[in-house]
């Protein structure tokens, strides 16, 4: 099978529109696809699934999940690998914004998903769908897993999709949850005040407990290394609590 | 290097400490440890870490951070191959309830962590730390991966630490969100009131939109693709609003 599949016998067999999918594909991936059955249905938002019986639908959200994990770990390891003295919180933070609809749905456009999807499934109207090309690349990551194994995915992610990130701007662009909640306070005319409630540990290792009076009422408490962290993660709490989300 | 490593000649160097640890380790993993200080590491919950300059700590949790990851990879594509006919909310579920605090725990001390990290740091003292076994078993993980690479990782996991996972109990006990806040509403003596918002779509696909009211007020909403999904991701929005956990 993998004899055939290298030789590219199996291409033999496919429609003239597979084809023409599987060279497009090939244009945006560097390499041959070898089941082109896994990336068709990448391409299949479930906005125009076929239902089967049982309500069942084959759709590309099952995929999805599967390339937004694998994108997860290739992620992580080379974050871990890139910032050798932060901690974990930076890590975890730092791929939560590199990871989002928004900059996964423009990465999609951006390596030429829209042409694909386009060959694929003709110009259907996708409005409302605001993370369309967002999904469809997962799934696509999904597929490319399935189809050439991890190293394969791991390298294409490297090579083709974190390129288009802005990861330097991202990190940037620290959220500051205390100044957001003070901002916050000031346009709402209420009155916050940071208490510590609690000091564990030892001279090596401290943990503070803090909590966030608004009014004069707990909203919320956050822990951390320093007061500054616990500060920082109340406000968080309490930015998630109440919405507060610019 | 890699011909070292097969031949074992980098063990000759180990201290005794390393070698005994590395001997508990080859039982563990079924394979010998080629980079001991990765495990080392794994096996430094932050409780212990000593504070190097400038009050970075040298600790096990951004090996956690990438454990986690991987493990949620491996974790992914298994239930994926496993429910071919299960959509990805099931997917998601699932997984989420597979990989919790609780479960890791009781694997990692089964699987003998807790004889390793005996070995390595001593009979301390972790009371407070209730997530102390999950966490290095993650770590353990994110240092497997380092160590030996994804398929050795993914075999591991699938071998070792899978089979100490309730999956079908899990599953089973699906959380009903509704019934939740119906209960909770009773014992607060709440009223509660769901009302469809908005019903989208066509014959083929449709989208429910959901409030739910106690007391009068709107406190969450859910949509999907049926009233009764909606209305249980109304209500688990809610729950995770008002902390109901039970």
């Amino acid at each position: 099978m993998k004899l055939i599949q290298r030789l590219g016998i199996n291409t033999l067999f496919f429609s003239k529109k597979d084809k023409r999918l599987a060279a497009s594909i090939k244009v945006m991936m560097g390499s041959r696809p070898f089941n082109i059955a896994l990336y068709k249905l990448a391409l299949t938002p479930s906005g125009i699934a076929e239902e089967t019986m049982k309500g069942f639908k084959i759709s590309n959200e099952r995929l999805e999940f599967l390339g937004d994990a694998i994108l997860g770990a290739v992620i992580a390891e080379y974050l871990f690998q890139k910032y050798p003295y932060r901690d974990e919180g930076f890590l975890t933070e730092t791929r939560s914004k590199l990871v989002n609809r928004e900059s996964l749905n423009s990465t999609g456009i951006k390596i030429g998903l829209k042409n694909v999807l386009n060959l694929e499934i003709g110009d259907r109207n996708f409005i409302g769908n605001k993370s369309l090309y967002g999904d469809v690349l997962e799934a696509f990551l999904g597929a490319i897993y399935l189809d050439k194994g991890y190293h394969f995915t791991k390298k294409f992610i490297l090579k083709r999709i974190l390129l288009h990130f802005d990861l330097e701007g991202m990190i940037a662009t620290v959220t500051n949850y205390k100044s957001k909640i003070i901002e916050w306070s000031q346009k709402e005319n209420k009155s916050i005040e940071y208490k510590v409630l609690h000091v564990h540990g030892n001279q090596r290792f401290k943990e503070f407990i803090v909590a966030l009076e608004i009014d004069g009422e707990e909203t919320s408490q956050g822990k951390g290394s320093t007061k500054k962290k616990a500060e920082q993660e109340a406000s968080k709490n309490a930015c998630d609590l109440l919405k507060i989300t610019q």
